[in-house]
């Protein structure tokens, strides 16, 4: 690794404990230079067989945003709303619902749609080859300001995103990543401790009991 | 985010352009304290409904290092080689037979098993949950000057893990990661234009095209 400078952005520690979801956007515009450095961050995952199976389409046109939008509404309207409900906190709750009625999709400035081509790679090896990737993205739009979210909800709707992309067959889409300046400031990051989560050796060892 | 500090480590797109698949490794010992470290950040990673449904086993005992690296030779040997013979170019075929023959598993100072528990997620989230975190851990790492790779193969026999690193059956094993000082310098990894995998709008646009 290179010596710090301004154009390697900040610290790793500083990007990554803080990279936090992020459903409404300013209006300010996002370039094709970051998006260009967010994907190429995004090439640099890992991949089964490191065959990098990934086909990125970035969607700045209204009409194919709000396609997305209607998608992923309709998913969350139909069913993902109910199932939540009771599961989720209600702060978190109601941050999707803000999402939704804010906008949603159509409020950000670019979205990202992650997609696996399987002539590229095994189906069952798509996703930690693709959500490595839709990470790597995540921390990248972080170091450049931007606010992101991983959405699995529009891509989970397969044959719908398909025809509105105009995806082939062989290419599966299985992340939407809407991009942008956040609307406002984000608070910290809500994680439990490692120590909770934390075996040592074998299950049921406390990690921090043998130090 | 603070500003740079030698404390939160190098900048980041020094560390994610550069963070490639380690699998020989120094004997050099890996400490508690850089442990915590790598699982603080991956607990940082997105989940579904932020459930945080990760839980780590981090492996020291050379006895159970030995049984996992057992279960993932024999399926490597079983059946992994052969099926990647002839998919996999040659170099990265001798790459994983070589750190299968310097003692794979057994050969780093520490192995992290990434599990997830399915009391706290569901089965279809596992993966979007477990593979950020998976990644933010190997970034991590890599900031720290440990490499690291992510592997499936030892995971992937689930019930043969779970018996040796004493797993309830809730508790599925997904990733297992080596870590520790690699033995020798890794070049740069080898990835694929932006470009080539990009699409503006819908798919077959060319994203450098229209600028």
């Amino acid at each position: 690794m290179t010596g710090p400078g301004p154009d390697a952005g900040p610290p790793f520690f500083d990007v990554v404990l803080t990279q936090r979801a992020c459903r409404t956007f300013a209006d300010t515009p996002v370039t094709d230079a970051e998006i260009d450095t967010v994907l190429r961050a995004a090439t640099h995952a890992p991949s089964a067989e490191n065959r990098q199976p990934w086909e990125f389409v970035v969607v700045r046109d209204p009409a194919v945003q709000t396609a997305l939008h209607d998608i992923a509404e309709a998913a969350w309207a139909g069913g993902g709303r109910a199932f939540s409900e009771g599961r989720l906190p209600d702060e978190l709750l109601a941050e999707v619902d803000a999402g939704y009625a804010g906008g949603g999709y159509r409020s950000a400035p670019v979205l990202v749609v992650v997609c696996a081509d399987v002539e590229r790679c095994l189906p069952a090896t798509v996703a930690s080859s693709i959500f490595p990737c839709a990470q790597n993205l995540l921390l990248a739009a972080h170091a450049l300001g931007l606010g992101s979210a991983l959405t699995t909800l529009g891509a989970s709707a397969g044959p719908e995103v398909r025809a509105v992309l105009g995806l082939p067959e062989h290419v599966w889409p299985q992340v939407v990543v809407p991009l942008g300046r956040p609307a406002r400031a984000l608070g910290p990051p809500r994680r439990e401790p490692v120590a909770d989560h934390t075996h040592r050796d074998r299950y049921g060892t406390a990690w921090e009991g043998r130090r």
